[in-house]
C-alpha cells in the first residue's frame, strides 16, 4: 500500500521545480503517493511537462496563497489562510494524507503545524530536531533547535523522550545515548536550567549518558542531544556558518598552485562523495516532534534529491508509528507539574 | 625595549616541551623577554639542550605544582597554591611581567587569573574571547565562550564593550561591526536575555548591527559577536566537533580510490595553507578580558608555533594598553544596576 504524503509545492527558494520534479523522482522509486499542494495553474503545465505521459501517483490539490521566506511566522499564520503549509496541513488534520513535507519557512511551518494539527496529548511544547551526520559514520539527532526558545527542565525532559523514540523509530538505532547538552560532562557543569533538567532525565527509561559539549553532536558520543532552541538553533547555524567556511576556505587553497588545481581535479570524485555526506538533505529535512501528525521541514535551498528526501523520511515517519508511541508514552507518565495547553506559539 | 611576558611551562598536553620551544622561537623573532614559570629542574636542562649556547632573553621562574587538565577549577585555585599558573599570575599582578600565557586548564586559569589578578574597576564579570578565521578573510572574535555561564543583560552589554575595544586595539579592525548572537536578525527575534540586552548595547557607542546568528560568527558578517558563557561555549565546541568532522570525512573520502589519492598527494601543498587558516593557534589562543592584567589562555594541543603565537598575542594585547581603555571607558558610564564585586568564580 502507498503512503500518502502532501508536500508544499511553494516552500523551496526555486520553488515550485525542485517540489515538482522531487515529488516524481520520490514517486518512481518509493511507494508513495503525493500530494502536490499549491497553485494548480502553475503545478500542472509543469507536471505535465515532466512526467511526458508516465502515469505516477500524484494529485494536485489547490491552494492560492505562498509564504515568503522572509515573512514573520505570525503574520503568515494569521493572515493567509490559503497558503500552500496551512492547505496541506489541514490534510494532515483530516487524516487524508499520513505526512506533509514542506522546504519553506521553518518559523510559519513550526507555527502553523502547531494550529493545524495541536500538540499530541501530554506533550508541553513540540520540538524542532535535526539529524546531523557524526565522525563514527553513524547520524545524531540534535533537539530543540528552534521552536522554543526559552525552556523549562520538564520541556527538555520531553524533548529526550521524543528524540529518543525518533532516533529507535526512524534511525533504526536500537538503544540510542542520549546527552544533554551542556559546557562539561561533569555534573554541575552548565547553567541552572541545565542543573534542573539533569535529574529529570536520568530517572527516565532512556540510556541516558548525563551531560556531553558542544563537540558531541559531531564525534559519535551521542544520539540524541537534547537542548533549548535557542542554544540548538545557535549550534545548528554556527555548523552551517562554518561548513561555507571550510568549503570557501578549501576552494580557495586549491586553486593557488597550478599543481593543486590539478591535484583537485583528480580527487573530485572523493570531493562529492564528502560533500553528500555531509549534505543535511540526505537526512531528509527536520522532524517536528510532538504535533499530531507527521511534519518534516526541509531546508529552503532543497533540490530535487532533498525534496525526495524529505518525503521519504515523511513516509518512514509516518509508518513507524512514533506519534501513537508519544502519547502512550506520555499517558503513562504523570501530569507535567507545569502543564499547558501545549500550543502556544513561540515567542518569535 | 622588549615586552616582560610569563609562560605556563606546564600548560600544554606535550608540556613542557613545546612552552620551551615556542619561547626560544618568540624569544628569537619578537622584542619579547619570556619568563618560563614551572619545575627548574625540568626546566633548566632541556633549556639548556635547546638553546645550546644560544643566548635569548629567557628567564626561569620556580613553580613546584602543575594544575591537570581535568582538575576542578574550584579545588585546583584553593589547594595548588605553588602551581605555574598561580605564580605566572602573581608576577602579572605585581607587574613583574606585562602578561601572561598558558596552554592549560581554562577553567582553573579564568579562576586563578579572577582570583589573582581580580577584575578592572567598573567590569562586573570578565569574559573569554576567541578569535575565530571568516570567510570574508578577516577574524571575528566571539565572547563570552565560557567565563560565565547564567549572564544578566548588562554583563552582556559589558562584554559588548570589551570585546569591541580588542578587536579595535588587537586586531586593528578601525569600526569593528558588533553583533548580538540570537536566533534571528530581526529584533524581538530571540530568548528573554537578548530582548533585554538589545537596548541596552544600542545605546553603546559602538557600531553596533543588531541581532546576529550562528552563521555570522563565520561569514564576515560581524566583527564582535556578543553571547552568554553557555551559548558561546556551545558554539565554539560545536565548531571544534565539526572541524574534526569534516577533517575526518575529507580524508576517508580521499583515501577511496587511487585517482583520489594521487590527486590528494598533489594537493597537499594547498591542504596545509588551509589547515594553517583554520587553525585556531594561529589567533594565539583567548584572551580573558575585563580582569586586570594580560592574560591569554591557549589550547591544551598547542604546538611550538601556537605557543609562539600566544606570547606573540599577550605582549600585542599589552602593548595595546586595553585594559587602561577599559578601565577608562567604565569609570565614564553610570555604575551598573546589578553591581557585584566582580571576581566571583564561575559556577563549574
Amino acid at each position: 500500500m502507498l503512503t500518502n504524503i502532501a508536500l508544499d509545492v511553494m516552500g523551496a527558494d526555486k520553488a515550485p521545480d525542485p517540489e515538482i520534479r522531487g515529488a516524481i523522482l520520490a514517486c518512481r522509486t518509493l511507494p508513495v503517493r503525493v500530494c502536490l499542494v499549491g497553485p494548480q495553474e502553475r503545478i500542472r503545465p509543469l507536471l505535465h511537462e515532466y512526467l511526458d505521459g508516465e502515469r505516477l501517483p500524484i494529485d494536485v490539490v489547490h491552494a492560492s496563497e505562498r509564504i515568503g521566506m522572509d515573512e514573520k511566522a505570525a503574520h503568515a499564520v494569521r493572515s493567509k489562510r490559503d497558503s500552500s503549509m496551512r492547505v496541506g496541513l489541514r490534510l494532515v488534520r483530516e487524516k487524508k494524507v499520513a505526512g506533509f513535507f514542506t522546504a519553506g519557512n521553518t518559523g510559519a511551518g513550526m507555527a502553523t503545524a502547531k494550529m493545524v494539527l495541536g500538540a499530541l496529548p501530554g506533550v508541553d511544547r513540540p520540538a524542532l530536531a535535526v539529524v546531523v551526520p557524526t565522525s563514527a559514520g553513524s547520524p545524531c539527532i540534535l533537539l530543540d533547535v528552534g521552536a522554543n526558545v526559552d525552556c523549562k527542565p520538564h520541556n527538555l525532559e520531553q524533548f529526550a523522550v521524543m528524540g529518543e523514540m525518533y532516533a529507535r523509530s526512524v534511525l533504526k538505532i536500537s538503544r540510542p545515548r542520549v546527552g544533554l547538552l551542556s559546557i562539561g560532562e561533569e555534573e554541575g557543569k552548565g547553567n541552572e536550567l541545565i542543573a534542573e533538567t539533569l535529574p529529570l532525565i536520568k530517572q527516565l527509561p532512556v540510556n541516558f549518558i548525563g551531560n556531553v559539549e558542544g563537540r558531541d553532536i559531531y564525534n559519535g558520543h551521542a544520539d540524541v542531544v537534547v537542548c533549548d532552541g535557542f542554544v540548538g538553533n545557535v549550534a545548528l547555524k554556527t555548523s552551517e556558518g562554518l561548513t561555507k567556511l571550510v568549503r570557501d576556505m578549501l576552494k580557495a587553497s586549491l586553486n593557488t598552485t597550478v599543481t593543486a588545481q590539478v591535484g583537485a581535479l583528480l580527487s573530485r570524485k572523493a570531493f562529492n562523495a564528502f560533500k553528500k555526506r555531509l549534505d543535511p538533505s540526505e537526512y531528509g529535512g527536520a522532524p517536528l516532534l510532538g504535533v499530531r501528525g507527521v511534519c518534516i521541514i526541509g531546508h529552503g535551498s532543497s533540490n530535487e534529491r532533498a525534496i525526495y528526501n524529505g518525503i521519504r523520511v515523511a513516509a518512514e515517519f509516518a509508518q513507524a508509528g512514533i506519534n501513537e508511541r508519544i502519547e502512550r508514552e506520555f499517558a503513562q507518565r504523570p501530569a507535567s507539574p507545569i502543564s499547558s495547553n501545549g500550543i502556544g506559539l513561540p515567542l518569535q
